[in-house]
This record gives structure tokens, C-alpha cells and sequence, in this order.
């Protein structure tokens, strides 16, 4: 089976000023193809370090991906690395050099002289078309090794990656006995990570195939199905059948699929009813508008959403009444209803949904304690409230508290028809 | 000079479902100590691989930090890999068991068997105590290096790194001779990393003490002094000096320091003002509103915002003269002006922002392209409309036109005080 090792080169990652998301980008795609990352070494600008992480990268696995130090200036060092790890002279690209100098002409601009420095590419080796940069890529076969270097900007890394690694590597790992793969993914919300585990039981065995495992981000807990086995088809066909068993024992809790967010889902069901929703929010301050208009064409169901970050706000803009504030306070049921029903009647929604809590830091007291939120959901038929105390810091409560709101959605919709 | 190095073990960073953080931020502390890290390793579940990046860190620095692999499960393989690299047993560590048990009694449960195996630490290292979970860090001496393992939860590993690594290294560099580092972060907003590159000139050159470079995220472009002597006082007399310099290149360019958001200093300068703000959002859909209230205590200074997505939402809520809505549509400077004008009078704000545009992927025109953007700041003296072509995708061009809208009014505020 093929391996492939990854180099990441770059002061920038070294002195924790960025954080290196091409090497988890460049692994996702690596694993979906069949051919694992076995390990990833991250070094400087300095050429000993970086021969060194190639040899070790060799050592390792078939593949050798490097990302970085392919910029124009003295401290760009991937070039003279591979080389000497090469053993050939650096060539001039008459070529490239041309590219480069087109990238810059069709700017405008004259190329500047230290950008000649990136069309040399090791004897033999071939370069990489670079179509939104100066910097081109490297591939270089070593004793059975590919070597593929890339730019460090992740735009440019993955177009790269994209249009002719990938399909260099399909080239050569169809004749391999490369495994086939298919990968699922289930997203759940409503029930944490150790629940879920629990309600699938025994499927989430290591060693398992096709093998489930969770991530969980901001309460959304994915599910992966990873099926392997020699052929495509059939590793389809198992990860298909565990999505079918999973979905029986989570129900509810799965509610969708893929990259698929909580308001894309929901957003998709009004469109289809031809029904819209209106918000109304307090502590979360416009993150549930955000979230439902993070999704394009949300207009077609999505036209009003109010902050009313005050008392005054309220009774204002959604004909709160004034004495349910006095007696209850702002933060109460009575209040979450009240914002609901005024924004679907201000709105002329079908659903409204009406947030009334306490984010934090400050603002909480012994009986309204940090972290409480009261989220209601209205519609002609009913109106829900529920009340839930969140021990997560002012952001997480917040974002935990919207994605709340588009389930509970998400659930009543799915009731109605 | 002190080195460093990581060593980050887990199938999870190695297949692409989890982004490495732990990295990242053990970098910067570590550079903010003077220790530059020299190389990172990450690795999977397997305990050859793990010795040999023991093995290679050992060989590249003083201090070897490795995340990751000290869980309960048969996967969880950093104890076996550091006791034979060590060449010596695993032993039990009563009071390390007893912390385990404490931590299950505490949360009224029975430890599963499974966790015993955490309390096994290699003969002659110590244990450092989890606060937050179960697996305890390892700290361990090798020929001269200090080797620290931590869990690879990001919360657990943090809270060790802070209460138990970072003073004993601390402790050890204070002999050696390890430069003083003084590190200043100037946030800048409404100019490109190229023309605030160019704007300061040779300050950014390569060698020069201190050394200052740039990242930028989503239209925020930060710079980083980093002066580097023998002694804290003096580096941090460079570095403000530096500050000084830049500050006076770069001038409105610079809208704050460290860690702040552009939401944050425009709220700290309205609470001073005792002013206030409102929003109507079009295309950015409540994302304005959600960076005012990131901030803990929006509350002195936004009380009002309105996300109005159609037509009549303009109309109704905000009073924008149907007429005009004809007449120029909806993406418009003169739109954008009646939604802040309506917005500043219902609410009784001081100042207010409309915005409305194109945020794609559909919805353009030739004449009205996708990332067409009308941002519009009213106060009682004067409004302002700029309009804006981004070429983003749809989430930055949403969040880059919040962010301008913020600086926006950041610089009208300065100008009147």
C-alpha cells in the first residue's frame, strides 16, 4: 500500500504566527484517495533541516508532499534543499520564467529581478504550473519516491494540488493495490459526543469496517463512515448500508449530511414549504441571522431578523409589553415568547424564533446565572419555549445557542409535515 | 541558545479530521519565551514512528513537547513509546491512580479499568496533574534534554502548559543564556499587507532587530516587533520605540493592538462617549451585529439592529421610501443612506450604518456585479456612502464589508473627538 509523508517548511508555522491548515487540508485528501499520511514534519527556513525532513519523509512513505519556501527571497530555501537532496544543479526554466514575467505583465507591473530565483527547478525534475502565483511547483522522482513541492499560500497550494497532483497520483496509484475508499458523513445535533456513542454501541469498534468515528465542533457531532475494501463500488455499498443503520439508532439527531450546516437544512425545508422565518434576538446579538444568511438565496425565506439588545428594543420594535418586562425580566420565558410572536406578527413570518439570555462574562445573578437562555419558536399553530443553562464561554454560548434555535426549527417543521 | 521541539501524535491530525492548534500555540509560547522551536513532528498511533520522532527531536533541541496519545485506549501509546526511548518500565503511580478515581467519584461515576492505564508512568519521570481530565502529562530528563508530554485535548494541554510546563522552563532558561524577546502586535485595518509594507519601508527587512513581519486575515493586517536582546527591559524599549515609528508611518491605518477586534475599539471609544450605534443589514445578514456583540457590555452602546433582506422589510422597518427602492433598487448609495437614516431615527442612536449589496453567488449584473457593496454611516452632523467592489467569496466579502463598515466609523468618531 502507498504512504505519503508530508514537509511543511516556513518560519511563520515554526513561531506559531500561522497555523498550518495545508497540511490537514492536504491529509484529508490523501486519506479520501486511499493513501495515508504516515507522518508530517514542519521545519524553518534552514536548508540542513529541511534536507534532513526529506530524508526522514523518504524514509517514510512513497509520496513526499512539500508545502512552502518556494517564494522569491533569500530565506525561500525548498529549491537548493531538494536539489542537494537530489544531488543535480539548479536549471533555469525559460519557461517558467516566462510565466512568471506574464504574471506580472498582465498586472501591469515589471517582474522584479528576485523573481527570477523561482524558475530554477532541479535537473530532471519537472515544474508546476502556478496559475494564481509567481511561485511554481516542483515534481521530482527519487529512487521510486514522487517528491511534489507546492507553495506555502493555501490558495495556490490547492489549485496545485487539485489540477495536477491529484491526477498525477491517480495515475500512479491505479496500478498499485491501493484500497478503495468511500467516505460518509452524518451530522447530528441534539445529543453530545458520548451519547451518540452510546446509542450506536458497538459500530464504533476500532478496527470496525467500514469504521465510525466523531468529531464534535460547536455542538454538531459528525459522524464518519469510512469504508475500505478493494473495489469502489462495494465500498460504497457498506458505507451506504452503515448510513442506513446509523440513521435508524440516531432518528431525529442526524440532520444531514456532509459539509451541510444546521440553516442550510433548514433553510432547504422552508423553501421547499414555500414558508418563511423571522428572528428576534437578544444575547445572541445577530448570529442566528448571520447563520440562517450565511446560506445563499436565503432571502427566499429569510426577510426580517431584529437585535434588540435593550428593553426598550423590545417593547419598541416587537411590541414587548412593557409590565411582562417589569415582572419577569428580560430574560424569561414570558419574554421569549413575547419577541417571537411580535416578530412573526411585525414580519408576517409563518416561524419566529425569539432568543432572550445571558452570554457573559457579567450580567448573571443566583437565580439567572451566566449561561441561561430562554429560546422560543412560534408558529400558527403553537408556541414552544424551552430553557437551557450553557456552561460554555460567551462565543461558544452564543453560537451553542443558535444552532439550538434552528433545531428546534428544524424539528417542528419536520412535526408539521 | 535553548531549542525546542514538538512531537504531536494522533491518527485524527494525520487523516485530516482534526486541524492541529496544539502546535501552533505551543509555538508561539514558546517563541515568546526565546525558545524558538525548531521542528515539528507529528505522527500517528504507532509506537515506531513516535520513537523515531523522539529520537529526531532529541537529536534537534533542548526541550522535546509532545501532544497527544496518553488517553485510556489501546491507541493511546505515548506512555510505551517514551518508556522505551527511555529504556525503562512503565510503573504505577498510586497518587496519579487516585486522581483518575477522583475526578470519575467527582462527576458521580465509577472509573471504567480502562483509565488505570493512564496512571502508568515511566520510572523515573514525573507525573504533571491533569486539572480537567483524566490523563496525567509526563515530565521526563534524557542526556540533557527535558521532554514534557501533554494531553492532546487543546483545554487540557493549555492548562498544563500554563500552570506546570511553562514555570519549569522558565526555571531552566534563566541560566542559560536565552535572549530577552519583547514581543507588540499593531492591528491594522484599511490598507493591504503590500501597501503597509510599503508604507513602512525598510523596517521589514529581513535580519533587522527588531525583526517585523506581517499576516492578514479577512482585511486585518497584523504586525508583529519582535525585538530580540540579552535583556527584557531594553528588548521591550525596542519594541516600543518600533511601535512609535509605526505608528506614526502607518497613522488611521492602525486601529489597535494585541488581540483586538475593530468591533472592540469602536465600542470602547462610543462607551467613552456615551454614545450610541445601530445597524440595518442587508447582505452582511447580522454579521455587523454579531461583531458589535462579540464584545461582553455591547449593551452601553448597541441596542438596536435590523436585518431586513427584502424590499418591504426596508420599507416597513426601516422607512426607506418605496420610490427610490424603485428607482435605484435595492443595491444602492441611496438605499444604503435611507436604511442608516431610518435606523439612526427609530432607534435614537447616534450614529447608525446601513449596508446593502451583492454578497453572490448569484444576484449580479453587469452594471451591479457580485461583491457590490453600499456602506453607509449616519450621525447627526453628516452621511457618509462608500461604495465597494469586493471579489471575495461570499463569506469574506460579508465579513471584509463588516469590517469596513466598523473602521468606517471608527474614523468618523476620531474625527469628531
Amino acid at each position: 500500500m502507498k504512504k505519503a509523508s508530508i514537509v511543511s517548511i516556513g518560519n511563520e508555522i515554526l513561531s506559531g504566527q500561522t497555523v498550518d491548515t495545508n497540511t490537514s487540508y492536504l491529509s484529508g485528501k490523501m486519506f479520501s484517495i486511499g493513501v495515508p499520511v504516515v507522518s508530517v514534519r514542519t521545519v524553518g527556513d534552514d536548508i540542513d533541516f529541511i534536507v534532513r525532513a526529506l530524508v526522514s519523509a523518504i524514509h517514510d512513505a512513497d509520496f513526499i508532499l512539500v508545502t512552502g519556501g518556494l517564494g522569491p527571497t533569500g530565506d525561500d530555501l525548498t529549491r537548493p534543499a531538494l536539489a542537494k537532496k537530489l544531488d543535480v544543479e539548479l536549471q533555469l526554466q525559460e519557461e517558467m520564467l516566462q510565466q512568471i514575467n506574464d504574471f506580472f505583465d498582465f498586472r501591469g507591473l515589471q517582474m522584479p529581478p528576485a523573481n527570477k530565483v523561482q524558475a530554477y527547478i532541479p535537473a530532471g525534475a519537472k515544474a508546476i504550473k502556478n496559475n494564481i502565483g509567481t511561485a511554481p511547483g516542483i515534481m521530482a522522482q527519487f529512487k521510486g519516491r514522487i517528491i511534489f513541492a507546492l507553495p506555502g499560500v493555501p490558495s495556490e497550494m490547492k489549485q496545485m494540488f487539485e489540477e495536477y497532483v491529484l491526477p498525477e497520483l491517480k495515475k500512479v496509484i491505479v496500478d498499485s493495490k491501493q484500497p478503495a475508499i468511500a467516505i460518509r458523513k452524518l451530522k447530528c445535533f441534539g445529543a453530545g459526543e458520548s451519547t451518540i456513542a452510546r446509542l450506536i454501541g458497538d459500530m464504533m469498534q476500532r478496527g470496525r469496517n467500514p469504521l465510525i468515528n466523531s468529531t464534535a465542533v460547536n455542538g454538531i457531532v459528525t459522524l464518519h463512515i469510512i469504508a475500505t475494501t478493494e473495489d469502489k463500488l462495494r465500498a460504497e455499498q457498506m458505507a451506504g448500508e452503515d448510513e442506513k443503520l446509523l440513521r435508524n439508532k440516531l432518528a431525529d439527531f442526524v440532520y444531514g449530511t456532509a459539509e451541510q450546516s444546521l440553516a442550510e437544512v433548514v433553510g432547504a425545508k422552508l423553501a421547499k414549504l414555500g414558508k418563511k422565518v423571522a428572528t428576534a434576538e437578544s444575547c445572541t446579538g445577530g448570529i442566528l441571522a448571520k447563520l440562517l444568511t450565511d446560506v445563499p438565496g436565503a432571502s427566499r425565506y429569510f426577510t426580517y431578523g431584529w437585535v434588540t439588545y435593550s428593553n426598550q428594543a423590545k417593547i419598541q420594535q416587537l411590541s414587548v409589553p412593557a409590565d411582562l418586562l417589569e415582572k419577569y425580566g428580560a430574560v424569561s420565558e414570558q419574554i421569549a415568547r413575547a419577541m417571537a410572536k411580535g416578530a412573526r406578527k411585525n414580519s408576517g413570518a409563518d416561524f419566529s424564533i425569539g432568543i432572550t439570555g445571558i452570554a457573559g462574562p457579567a450580567g448573571g445573578s443566583e437565580q439567572k446565572p451566566v449561561g441561561l437562555v430562554y429560546i422560543s419558536v412560534d408558529s400558527v399553530t403553537e408556541c414552544e419555549v424551552k430553557r437551557l443553562i450553557f456552561s460554555y464561554e460567551r462565543q461558544a454560548m452564543r453560537l451553542r445557542t443558535a444552532n439550538t434555535a434552528l433545531n428546534m426549527l428544524r424539528l417542528k417543521i419536520e412535526k408539521l409535515t
